[in-house]
């Protein structure tokens, strides 16, 4: 080991520990800090000079067999990013990321961890560039890109070390074992365990969240020993290149070979995910996206282990409430936030088509459709705190599908496009509500990915349940959501949730959103229903990244 | 909770707690005697009476479904068993199945841990007539039918329990939240996370070891929640019936639906484990057996979550030797136990054609050869030891490879047949030794299921680390094992084994053999080579057999 690598494993055996710990006791922690103020008036400066420093021209990454130079990032807020990117000759690129992985994998367990705790460091104070460089990609508005593009997506990376780390060191490193033999003298042996990696890992990162998404494969595969190629989404390459750069800077300074990690930007048409995924070297793939693309993976790359996020259809029945405006203002915030573009966004909102008990009134299903139409209005009337809640919307996918909306069932609340001072020419749309029954089915049973919610008439909060139910048992989901007043209701809905396989948020009212969850507390998905077939993170995410290989001999 | 299931929750937590201790520090641990005198005069005859009632006729195991009654075993010794067990209608069964299932989920971990370790304890004290039916199905001798099918089993059941378990409990049942706000009041929630089970679990039995092999698949997917169809071999049904009928007779005595487990018996040509296997109900698979099927279940079951077992081309090194002797000794034993039809057994040994030095002495590629083919004979020169040791062989696939295996080569120990006075039918074979070359590939990259063994002539040892590396990277080893007085080499054989991933045993001369795994301690296979693509028992192969799903609300 070198003494770089010696004096990161003595700095952040601390952080470890304690990321230990959180991720068995589950209460609140970070070790990164979310609000911009945490870093600084000169840290906002110089991130947005380093971020411009990057546009218009190669991004400053040397990695072998790169054969061009491919770019074209544009951002939804109109922007030609115009940075270009190594494009690798994979036959050149894959064996050298290959022939770094002995010496890592034989640093071990806890030389990873802490050589990686030191890179999220990194990035941490790297965060006001690359929070700049995921606005300019995904559409987020800047202050969401800061906290989820920077310490939460970090959060998530310091999490899957933590789960890599525990899994490997399940069980002791060397062992003595003696078998009694009656009379005769005992057996003896010593007995050596070492943590293996699979191959190359291959992170397919996604347009939306390009750090909070591939963050934790990139982290776990990496902590278990395994070299990692990242395919970021055409338009979202900057902010996986800055992160790719970082840790090759890291990796180098401890003194391992940077090829552990590679960026894999792609030509226009080129499918290379699809060619990665399907190369014998890459031995695990994480991905987040579409469906198709994702059962795609999970059936055509049989040499790899492969953990997919898909897309589900969030749910959420209201029941009954106590604090009827915490219910609407918080919907309503859910609805808007990123214009709908979250993994995480409630899109069916089923209630009963006689109304709801609210605050010990009655409203009708009518009342409660048009509250949330004003709530959401209200939260949305100021243009500047609209684009700062909505973003951008980030391809023509979602304004496609906002058209379609407006003749599904009676529109309730019509999106409007909200104009961006800044950038003219971004699409900034606010969310349409849709009133339809609970017959559509062929509509609620879809993902409507964008700001689209439907408000579902069900006949009871019941039939609401066996419909939430059976709707993610088949389609899947990442979030659900209960309003009621009553706990027998909520304990069916609970089942329901566990029979679905779908986490559960309880009359949510505050602060907290449907569509958040926190890293070493919530897990985000769960890896039971068709939306994931994991979660971030777990014992189950990381402990299939590396195999235990022993070696035994008498003592 | 049952006033039963308390009472086995109070009873074994004590071992609970010991196991999983013991696959932490994998130090030498059982707590069932391997030695058949540990379980008294008493139990050897009520056990064999126990077994010789199952004989022709019904055995006693009464499901839901049951079409019609199937059987059909014949003993490798000669004897028609003459059971026949439940054929099941799957629209039935697997409803039950299901149906069953929420209360054991809702039972949580520690309650489903210790009514298994209870179930492990029944089938323990039975363990006597089980030896009986795993000698008469797969054709082990008595004494190995005793230990493997029996305590060793039980072992690896108990292993599972623990590491499911482990996983389970990975995080608290229940957290409280608390996230500072600045000058606002904190946000505070209480989360609650709940495992979840997959669905049924699909347990394919082996003809080889019924038991051994089936039992930590069982128990880990009945551990983590899950329903489980035990599919056995159509030849090897009996062990796997009694092992139904006491967890079905635990489970009810735990106030639990017996319907978690049930039997499928297959009728002839039914290819029932197919048909099983792309059920949608089925969502957990464990397998051991062929490649070619192995590798169908890998694709053809993307519903489900699939662990294999398959072939492999074990391999030894020799490369130098303090005791000659010992080592002579050692491998003729592992060329004979249960005429090598152990999944363990080494085919390829690997030596320099310049020969070796053993205990200071040179011993030519020829001595070695003939010295390896004289212990044969010696450990098996009697027939009455000879059969205690090789068991009979278990089909006509064997017999047929021992046959092709004559011509291949230069015969070093021809296999003959020995008899056995008992058994006169039975089909009882020594090893056959074969001297070939390095040259030799297509002969030694594939499998020779049974007790055959070829001596590869190689140019020296590094050669021999080489090609032990590729040829296991490709095709895939359930052990490995090198013989060197240097250093040097052991820790290059020790790398090739971490490349190619297989467990490696170092200078065995004694009483411990590269065929046996010690649950507790050592993992069976690695999961990191073609032959396996999980180890028993780790994280990896309990942590993805159950999700888990959280419901939050706000305090």
């Amino acid at each position: 080991m070198t003494a770089t690598a010696e004096q990161f494993t003595a700095r952040h055996r601390e952080t470890l520990d304690r990321a230990l710990e959180a991720i068995r006791e589950r209460a609140f922690w970070t070790p990164y800090p979310e609000m911009p103020k945490a870093y600084g008036e000169e840290a906002a400066t110089t991130g947005k000079a380093s971020y411009d420093a990057y546009l218009g021209g190669p991004f400053p990454l040397v990695q072998p067999g790169t054969d061009e130079l491919v770019g074209g990032e544009t951002s939804p807020y109109g922007v030609e990013l115009g940075v270009t990117y190594p494009h690798p000759d994979l036959d050149v690129l894959l064996p050298a990321m290959r022939a770094a992985m002995p010496q890592w994998r034989d640093a071990g367990p806890d030389v990873r961890a802490t050589v990686l705790i030191e890179a999220l460091g990194r990035l941490n104070a790297r965060t006001t560039e690359i929070a700049h460089a995921v606005h300019h990609t995904s559409g987020q508005a800047f202050g969401m890109a800061f906290q989820a593009g920077g310490p939460h997506a970090q959060d998530r990376g310091l999490e899957a070390v933590a789960y890599a780390y525990a899994a490997q060191t399940a069980q002791v490193a060397a062992a003595e074992w003696e078998k009694p033999q009656g009379p005769k003298p005992a057996l003896r042996m010593t007995k050596r365990f070492t943590a293996v990696p699979r191959g190359i890992g291959l992170v397919i990162g996604c347009n939306t969240f390009p750090t909070w998404n591939s963050y934790p494969g990139l982290f776990a595969s990496l902590a278990t020993g395994n070299a990692v190629v990242v395919k970021p989404h055409p338009n979202a390459i900057l902010p996986l290149a800055i992160t790719v750069a970082v840790l090759r800077d890291t990796l180098s300074a401890a003194g391992f070979d940077p090829n552990l990690v590679a960026l894999a930007a792609e030509k226009p048409g080129e499918s290379l995910a699809k060619v990665l995924a399907t190369r014998p070297e890459v031995r695990v793939i994480d991905y987040t996206g579409s469906t198709e693309f994702g059962e795609w993976l999970e059936r055509n790359a049989p040499q790899a282990v492969v953990y997919t996020e898909k897309a589900g259809i969030n749910t959420v029945i209201i029941d009954s409430v106590e604090d009827y405006k915490g219910m609407l203002g918080n919907l309503a915030f859910s609805f808007s936030l990123y214009s709908g573009q979250m993994c995480t966004t409630p899109q069916n909102i089923f209630i009963p088509r006689d109304g709801i008990t609210a605050g010990g009134e009655h409203k009708s299903f009518d009342d409660v459709a048009t509250d949330l139409a004003t709530s959401v209005d209200k939260l949305l009337g100021d243009d500047t705190r609209a684009n700062a809640l909505l973003g951008a919307v980030c391809n023509t996918g979602v304004s496609e599908r906002l058209k379609k909306a407006e003749s599904v069932g009676k529109t309730v609340l019509a999106s409007r496009t909200v104009t961006n001072s800044d950038y003219p020419t971004a699409e900034v749309r606010t969310p349409l509500i849709a009133a339809i029954d609970t017959t559509d089915t062929d509509i609620y049973t879809a993902e409507w990915f964008g700001p689209i919610s439907f408000l579902i008439a069900t006949d009871t909060t019941d039939s609401a349940i066996n419909t939430f139910r059976e709707t993610v048992t088949t389609h899947g989901a990442i979030t659900a959501a209960v309003y009621s007043t009553d706990d027998t209701v909520i304990a069916k809905t609970e089942e329901a949730a566990l029979d679905a396989g779908v986490n559960l948020s309880v009359n949510l009212t505050g602060g907290v959103y449907v569509n958040q969850s926190a890293a070493f507390s919530d897990f985000h998905a769960t890896g039971a229903n068709p939306a994931a077939n994991s979660a971030l993170s777990d014992l189950a995410y990381v402990a299939n990244r590396f195999r235990v290989v022993q070696s035994r001999r008498h003592i």
